[in-house]
């Protein structure tokens, strides 16, 4: 929680979000009400949130990490502008986003030049991010996965991986971090490009591959940004 | 400053860093003595601090917006790793990066997948950069733009334009952040693609390139995810 969150709370009147992230922030509330709904209803909660700042309420619209990233900032406005309310106040504010959350309990993969890239075929075919996994890896990116794995879909990291290896050695490191910061104990484990998709991984997974430099240096995992010691 | 800085904040007796960014911090500063050091002198900077550490002394090292994107965290590993210290206590405490600090001004123009590109070439062949910059416009990533310019390098950014509208029309939505969350008034700005270079650019800038589907939306840059209202 950034000190501008800490800023606004005592503001806040209606907290609304996903259940699951209701309860991360449960001990933080003190009068804030609580507006919570199940997940894939992220429509619902924007009319609703919309609704309750109509009536003069100010309302807290919470995603883990950056709202965003992936998060609610964006179809919140889209909301916004269908309901003619583009003029209603608004303030973003940025959270620390699961890449350099899970970045910071590796070490530091992330100090050269990264892709973040959703596994989520949800609302995006799979074709676009297949193609963006052959470019970033092309590229010599450092890539974030975000949604790596979910009950149902299960598959798609095992073709990121072949698709890296294609571009980059089975030993390159490979960072995995669930729960990153979300005040749970996080878990971390650092392995490599051969071997990842053999540990555990899930939705709350995030994946973060190396790029052809990085480097595992005692227990970190190391992107250097190329200085000459 | 997020929860966990503040938290350890009373415990720190030296502040190392970049005299500007020491300088952001001033205000926050009690007991804690400072250790300041010019551009271009991360080791010094990495050396002095493994020193006072080994002292015994609870040193910080800071990095603008986040110290595990383009920060001091590698660098500081690295170091640690060549004086056989790598058992030193270390914690990375991740802040708010430049580009989600930048989006959250502009709007939500990073919903879908997008890469960060500095257009630094200090430490990267520009080769590497500009191959870089086409993969990712071929992607159809959002991209953002770390260091875009600086008073020896101006060229880079009209480059990294060129080739960006062989991928993208020229309406394609630009966000341009100064000094995004960083203490002072930031400057925000949405343009397009055709047009962003005419407006001032430099290395306090971030710049945000859309992909095929972000649009201004009011006052807003927006990236829909692709829900359907």
């Amino acid at each position: 929680m950034t000190q501008r969150v800490q800023t606004v709370w005592e503001d806040v009147e209606f907290v609304v979000g996903y259940k699951t992230y209701v309860e991360l922030i449960r001990p933080y509330l003190t009068h804030q009400k609580i507006v919570a709904t199940g997940m894939r209803q992220e429509i619902d909660r924007c009319r609703e949130a919309i609704r309750l700042a109509s009536e003069g309420h100010k309302v807290a619209v919470i995603s883990s990490g950056d709202a965003g990233v992936y998060g609610m900032a964006g179809i919140l406005i889209e909301c916004l502008e269908q309901e003619g309310l583009l003029n209603m106040p608004l303030e973003i504010i940025p959270g620390i986003t699961a890449a350099t959350a899970a970045a910071s309990l590796l070490g530091a993969p992330l100090m050269h030049d990264f892709a973040v890239i959703s596994l989520s075929d949800l609302l995006t075919p799979w074709e676009v991010i297949e193609k963006r996994i052959r470019l970033a890896a092309e590229g010599d990116f450092i890539i974030t996965v975000y949604n790596p794995k979910s009950q149902g879909r299960t598959k798609h990291i095992e073709t990121l991986r072949e698709i890296v290896l294609q571009h980059r050695p089975p030993q390159t490191p490979v960072g995995l971090v669930r729960e990153a910061l979300r005040g749970n104990e996080s878990s971390v484990e650092i392995t490599n490009l051969e071997e990842f998709t053999k540990l555990p991984i899930d939705m709350l997974t995030t994946v973060i591959i190396g790029n052809s430099q990085t480097r595992i240096i005692g227990k970190y995992m190391v992107t250097p940004r190329g200085y000459v010691l």
